[in-house]
C-alpha cells in the first residue's frame, strides 16, 4: 500500500493529525525497562489516536546492536494499517544513498523516511525512485542552528548565469535556501511521494511554505518540548482541506510520566494533543 | 590520542595519504565471502600502505544487523596506530545529534566521523564537543548532484539586513554556499578538530576552498571509480607542506580483483596510489 495512502486512512480512522516520535532514551525512561517494552506499551496505548509513529534512528544507534533489534523489532509491532516514517535524515551520494534507503525500506521497513539535501538530486532518487514510501526532504528544521545554512538567502540557479557585468543595477528576487529546497523539492515530485519536514518552532518560515506549496505534505516536529505553538503551527502549517500536515510530539508524549503510568500518561497527552488539533480543524 | 595526531603519525610513519574506503557490496566482493573476512583482509594487506580507513555506514546498514556487527568487529580490527574514519554523514537537531556522536565515537569507537551541515552549528557542536575526535564537515561532495544546493550563490548574512531598499545599486559579494559552509566550519574550528570533505571531481571548487584555507585538513574522495584526476587533485588540494589531505579511494582498491586474490590486488593498487601521490609530492 501507498505510504500517503495509508496515511490518509489512519488519519481519517483515528481522526487524528497526530504523529508519536518513538525516542527512547535511557536516562528519561522509566528505569527497568527496555527499549522494545517501551515502545510497544507506548504503541498499544497509543495506536488508535495516532496517523503514524517517528522512530528517530539516532537514540537506537546510540545502543548499539541491541538498540537496532529493538529498532526493527518496534517497527514490526506497529499495527499494519498505521505508517512508519523512519527519522534518519540520511543524504549521501547515489551509490551509497541506494543503500541507505534498502537499510530503511526494506530491512528496516519503514513507509517512509526523512533524508537531508545537501547532497542534492541524485542523493535522494534511490528514495524517490520507491514510489510506494514517502520521502520527507528536510526544509526547515526546528532548531536554532537551523537558520545557519537554510536561512540565507540566496539567488536562484537560472537567475546566476551571466549576472557579473549586467545585472547589479537590477532588482533581484532573492530567497532562502530553504525555499529553494521546497522548490526543488516540488520540482522532483514526479511520484507524488515526496514531503517536507518544517519546524513548528519557525511558524513564519511554515507559512511561506505553506502558501508556496498550497498541496505539500509537511512533517512538523517541535511542538511540545522544542516550544512551537499549537494553534498558530495549525493556522499556518495545514492545508486548505485543513490536513496535509502530520504534527509530531516526542518528548512531551512519551515521558509524560517516569512511573509505571508512563504508557497511560502517554495516552492522555497524546489525546489531548489529537483533540486540541481536530478543535481547531474542525472548529468544535 | 588526538585525532589529527595520529593521523599525521600514521602518514608519517606510512609515507602515505591514503584512505581506503571499506564499503563492501556483496554483487561486488568475491563470491563466498563474508563482510568482516573481507574486511579483515583488505586491512591486513594494506595497514603499512594508508594513512586511515573509512567505512561508509550505509554499506553496514543495508546488510542489516549483521552488517553493523560486522562494522563494529572491522573498526576493532584496524590496528590501534592507524585512524578510522566513520563516514556516516550524520545530521540531526541538538539533542538527536548528541545520540549520533555517541553511536560513532563511543559504541563505534570511530577516530573521526563525517557530518551533514544543513542544520547547522547545534547539529555539528555534539560532534565537534568530542575534543580528540575528528569531525569532517560536508562541503562540496564528489556527486553530479552536489552542485544542486551547494553551488548556489547565496549573500553571506552579515550582508542580508537592510538590503530591501538601498543595496540593489550596490555591488556585492556573492559566493557559493559551500565556500560559506568553509567559512563557518573555520569560524567553528576552536579545538582544531574540524575537516572538510570535498571531492576530487571538483578541482576548480577544491582549489578555491585550498586558497581560502590553506592549512584545513580536507577528506577528498572522488579519485578512481568516480574519475577525479589525481595530479590536479593533489596540485589544489595540497597545502603549502604537500600534506593536509585524505585522498579517499573505495572501490578502486577493494574490488581490483575479484578474485581469490583480491587482497593482494587491492595491496597492488593501494601500493601504486600511495607512491603516485608521493610522486607528486616529494617530485621524486
Amino acid at each position: 500500500m501507498k505510504f500517503t495512502d495509508k496515511l490518509a486512512y489512519a488519519a481519517k480512522k483515528n481522526k487524528s493529525l497526530v504523529c508519536v516520535g518513538l525516542d527512547p532514551d535511557p536516562v528519561l525512561m522509566p528505569p527497568g525497562i527496555s527499549v522494545l517494552e517501551f515502545n510497544m506499551q507506548i504503541i498499544s496505548a497509543t495506536y488508535d489516536l495516532v496517523c503514524c509513529y517517528k522512530p528517530n534512528f539516532a537514540f537506537y544507534e546510540a545502543l548499539g546492536l541491541g538498540g537496532m533489534d529493538a529498532l526493527k523489532k518496534t517497527i514490526k509491532f506497529v499495527p499494519k494499517d498505521i505508517p512508519v516514517i523512519g527519522d534518519a535524515k540520511r543524504g549521501d551520494i547515489g551509490n551509497t544513498a541506494k543503500a541507505y534507503a534498502k537499510a530503511l525500506f526494506e530491512y528496516y521497513g519503514c513507509d517512509a523516511a526523512t533524508v537531508s539535501p545537501y547532497l542534492g538530486f541524485d542523493s535522494l532518487e534511490p528514495f524517490i525512485n520507491y514510489k510506494d514510501k514517502g520521502v520527507f526532504i528536510l526544509c526547515r528544521t526546528s532548531n536554532a542552528g537551523g537558520a545557519d545554512f537554510q536561512g540565507l538567502k540566496i539567488i536562484p540557479m537560472s537567475n546566476t548565469t551571466n549576472t557579473t557585468n549586467n545585472s547589479i543595477n537590477k532588482p533581484r528576487v532573492e530567497e532562502s535556501l530553504f525555499e529553494y529546497v521546497a522548490e526543488k523539492s516540488a520540482e522532483w515530485n514526479k511520484y507524488g511521494n515526496i514531503g517536507l519536514v518544517v519546524g513548528a518552532t519557525y511558524p513564519e518560515e511554515l507559512k511561506l511554505i505553506r502558501q508556496s506549496h498550497p498541496e505539500m505534505l509537511l512533517l512538523i516536529p517541535g511542538i511540545g518540548a522544542q516550544g512551537g505553538d499549537l494553534e498558530t503551527v495549525l493556522h499556518n502549517g495545514l492545508n486548505s482541506n485543513k490536513e496535509g500536515a502530520i504534527i509530531n510530539s516526542s518528548r512531551q508524549i512519551i515521558y509524560a510520566s517516569k512511573g509505571k503510568d508512563f504508557a497511560e500518561a502517554a495516552r492522555k497527552v497524546a489525546g489531548e494533543l489529537r483533540d486540541s488539533i481536530n478543535k481547531y480543524r474542525f472548529r468544535i
